[in-house]
């Protein structure tokens, strides 16, 4: 997960995802149950072009059963997926879900450990659940002291050394850093307990287990809980939903391994505990695979390579450097990100005038085929687990080679004086076009890889322009990327100049009349569009939205949560 | 093997790699016998840098024995590396190292495969060696009638059915494409003879056995011989060599497995066989590593990054198209390669101005650390089976969307403009410090992970000014990308980009007095650079180039010798 919130001072740089659209009220989507449907016919038709056989975790086998939860069936772009709905009066069957969990250890106090290990204790609480949350910290680390304000103390044996609560917990939630992870995971895992859970809310180490050839340990539970969302937006907004039932961040939820039939409800147990209005299923290596992927396009990778190769061309074509970057840049991050927020991917181009509709339907035409190349390549490269194996291997390095910023070039200096008088922005069609060309690609990637649609959506549409967006557009794209977490930032260093080039050769030499120009293929993409199945799917996953504006406010810096994302 | 020769048309472009340089006559380097020593001071210091440890193949494990030939040592850059002497008056020798081997298998008829078919036949014939040489093609192939044309026929039992070739030969050489190598490898494997002795002339497949963690049958011998040059110059002067002893393709060769205590004779009597002048010791991991680092590196990728970076720089400094162009590309195919293949690399810096090498001076400083931290980290993409996988999924993913071109853009119509109309081209001394940083930064990274000078010098140096920058001044570098091996190009269209965003954001912006400017640490690497060992080095080995001019004549299209890789 990579994820940014847009606050009043642009000071939070989160360390996880999806913060969800916070300017709608409270809907409940109407909830049908609706046998499982073949594919949406865009999917049919994009795996006719010969792709190889899927490798992938089919979304036809997510499904789970529950005993003390109730599940529901939504339906999504004409298939069926199954959600758990999450709030305070659904605290009561928690007692049920952590049977026999007496200690939840909670290892890292980065993003996520803190909001979720006060969460948990919270609601362990008000619920009357009979476990004990006790957070596990190496000797001497620096985060004792924000432990001890959180309220974990050694006197009451609720902050103790990590170690001892590996060791000892039930349910052990491993939320240290990817690069932590992947260092120390054998010694970790080699001293749990039998027949305990081990809890992830990311499934990176999926990945790297998988690229190493090892496995997990088949003698505990391994389920995963991924909150859409940082961890401060994580604890705030449970906070808030103390006050107000259904305020709280959407997570999915896996189970990877079940040693005695229980783990899916203490998965579920767990979102709902930690606030989740609704939980949707994935599985360990669909998330770590989207959430990779995701990041290296269109949400982070993918968006600043648009962009410089759109501010170079515009340039190129006599444009000043100030209203380049405005077409270019702030188009994106500003009102198409608005707009799509609002009502959806389709109603950009809808909204345009003739002209203009004509310039975005080349522009994505154009682009289409370029994007969807890369992103197949990237999406490859994670599956594979080169991507994961990379980070590890530029982690390493780092010790040596610190990562360079890339926010140093003309093109961002030009963008710092144009933020600072900002008016109007408006949305330009060239630019929308090539954008929008590749978020519908990342979404045609997700969708012939077989992930469900709750999650296709929020890592290629709600993400992006209600989360990270908005905060590049107060603070830059550049600043962005600098600041992610490592396994994103690398990920954008790596993609984005791919992005770049093949649209410089490929797309606008297209466009330009070069290369024979536009092709039927490329125009049938753009009809392809207009007639896409993720349009209404979209539009229901936005009912499930949580009820709260969660973007006012925000705490902490961007160097802290960085800092916190090494703990 | 990437690599190009610079023919009198221009139309050839080749399969694999080091057209060694032949502007000079032939020499004797001083052969001394000198134990092994540490390794240099550059060496140490750059590992002194908090290297991790190394992970690689040491070249002070290098070292063979011969029974049938005459094994030397030559001195560079403080280390021992020992070669053999090839030459008519070594076929001799022959008989004794093929003892045994009573068919040649020769299976794929690309670039390789017919040179090395028809040299190994005709010196059998010369040296009375008691084999025969068997081409096997699959039952319809495109390429029989070549085949047949080169005097191989089924009449006498030298051209026959592929699989048949494969069961029964005594020595396999496997020359067919790396995908198809990957693809069809362990069905070729298991059909061997037990005891038989597979021949590659690519280190490819060991490095997607690796990835994939398969081994080689343990009961045969396999050997490694690349000659350091396409298969159509590997021919021509076999047949050169004919009429004057010494002319021929340098090779490298290596023994991964040895059943039979047989198989170092073997690979050296291969060599020989084909015409080497000489052979020096490698390893397959070393040999793939370096070959596919390389050409993602300095013979490639990062000269087709550096100069789309430099001619946006000269440009963005308000100098025209076409002046941008010479600067930043000409200037480096031309005058800068010409100059390195006369009098080395130092020879560039020394020659210039006072203010030249000032400006040159700080260009390289600021950049080398930049092309340093993007050739680790792709070296290490290599070392990991990382950019194997990549290459292999590539491949897979063509059959539904081709590889573009990177031919397309303005820049390139520019280079064809200058071209038509070319005067004489200045170094530019930016451009020169800019390329040769790159260029240093790859020999250290070679240092570093444990290869032996002879490769690193092919490699970084010798094939770069003296094969590819020569045809990429003929013909474009863009053009050359879109031409290569599939695995070469996809290299350079991965990293390319990589070097280009690197070099803006870190390299330039100092240079331009930003984000701090030029740092003590960086002018030490232009310290370090005036007194690299390397530059000795590459005297000693430019000694042992070839005697004849192999830069003459060429034959073959560039769709001819892609078409032929896929054999």
């Amino acid at each position: 997960m990579l994820a940014f919130l847009l606050t009043g001072s642009c000071s939070t740089v989160p360390r996880s995802s999806f913060v969800a659209c916070s300017r709608r009220g409270p809907r409940r989507a109407p909830v049908t149950a609706v046998r499982a449907e073949p594919r949406p016919a865009r999917l049919q038709r994009v795996q006719a072009v010969a792709a190889p056989p899927a490798q992938h975790e089919s979304e036809l086998a997510l499904d789970f059963h529950t005993k003390c939860f109730k599940k529901e069936s939504i339906h999504l772009a004409g298939r069926t997926e199954y959600i758990v709905r999450g709030g305070r009066d659904v605290f009561r069957a928690l007692p049920a879900a952590f049977a026999g969990v007496r200690t939840v250890g909670v290892v890292g106090w980065g993003s996520q450990g803190p909001a979720q290990a006060q969460n948990l204790r919270d609601s362990f609480a008000d619920a009357g659940v009979d476990a004990k949350v006790v957070v596990g910290l190496r000797k001497g680390s620096r985060s004792m002291e924000a432990a001890r304000a959180a309220g974990f103390t050694e006197a009451d044996g609720t902050l103790r050394e990590q170690n001892e609560v590996i060791r000892e917990a039930d349910l052990l939630l491993l939320l240290i850093s990817d690069a932590a992870m992947a260092e120390s995971f054998e010694e970790i895992q080699a001293a749990m307990k039998p027949g305990a859970t081990l809890g992830l809310s990311h499934g990176f180490l999926l990945g790297h287990l998988d690229s190493i050839g090892a496995k997990f340990r088949p003698d505990i539970s391994v389920i995963l809980v991924a909150p859409k969302g940082m961890g401060p937006s994580v604890r705030r907004l449970y906070v808030q939903g103390k006050e107000k039932n259904g305020a709280g961040i959407n997570c999915s939820f896996a189970v990877h391994q079940d040693v005695d039939g229980r783990a899916t409800d203490l998965a579920i147990g767990w979102a709902v505990a930690i606030g989740a209005p609704f939980a949707f299923q994935t599985t360990l290596r669909n998330e770590y695979r989207s959430d990779i992927f995701g990041e290296r396009g269109i949400l982070l990778g993918a968006v600043h390579g648009i962009v410089e190769s759109l501010f170079r061309r515009y340039r190129d074509q006599g444009v000043s450097d100030e209203q380049a970057f405005i077409r270019a840049c702030e188009s994106i991050t500003g009102p198409i990100s608005q707009k799509i927020s609002k009502r959806g991917i389709l109603a950009v181009y809808e909204d345009l005038n003739e002209e203009d509709r004509r310039i975005f339907a080349d522009a994505y035409a154009a682009s289409y085929m370029p994007a969807f190349d890369i992103l197949l390549e990237c999406y490859e490269d994670v599956e594979s687990g080169n991507e994961i194996k990379s980070v590890i291997q530029a982690v390493r390095r780092h010790t040596r080679i610190p990562m360079g910023k890339i926010d140093t070039t003309h093109m961002w200096d030009v963008g710092k004086r144009v933020r600072a008088k900002r008016g109007s922005i408006p949305i330009d069609a060239f630019t929308a076009g090539v954008y929008i060309a590749t978020m519908m690609a990342q979404i045609d990637v997700l969708l012939e890889k077989g992930h469900v649609l709750s999650e296709i959506i929020n890592e290629s549409v709600i993400e992006s322009v209600d989360s990270l967006n908005p905060y590049m557009h107060a603070r830059g794209v550049s600043y962005m990327v600098d600041n992610c977490s490592t396994t994103a930032r690398l990920g954008a260093r790596k993609w984005a100049p791919r992005f770049d080039y093949i649209l410089m050769q490929q797309s606008y030499v297209k466009i330009d009349g070069k290369e024979g120009g536009l092709t039927a293929a490329d125009r049938a993409h753009f009809d392809t569009f207009l007639k896409h199945p993720i349009h209404g799917a979209i539009v229901e996953c936005a009912k499930l939205r949580p009820s709260v504006d969660i973007s006012l406010t925000g705490s902490g810096s961007a160097d802290a949560a960085r800092a916190g994302m090494f703990e």
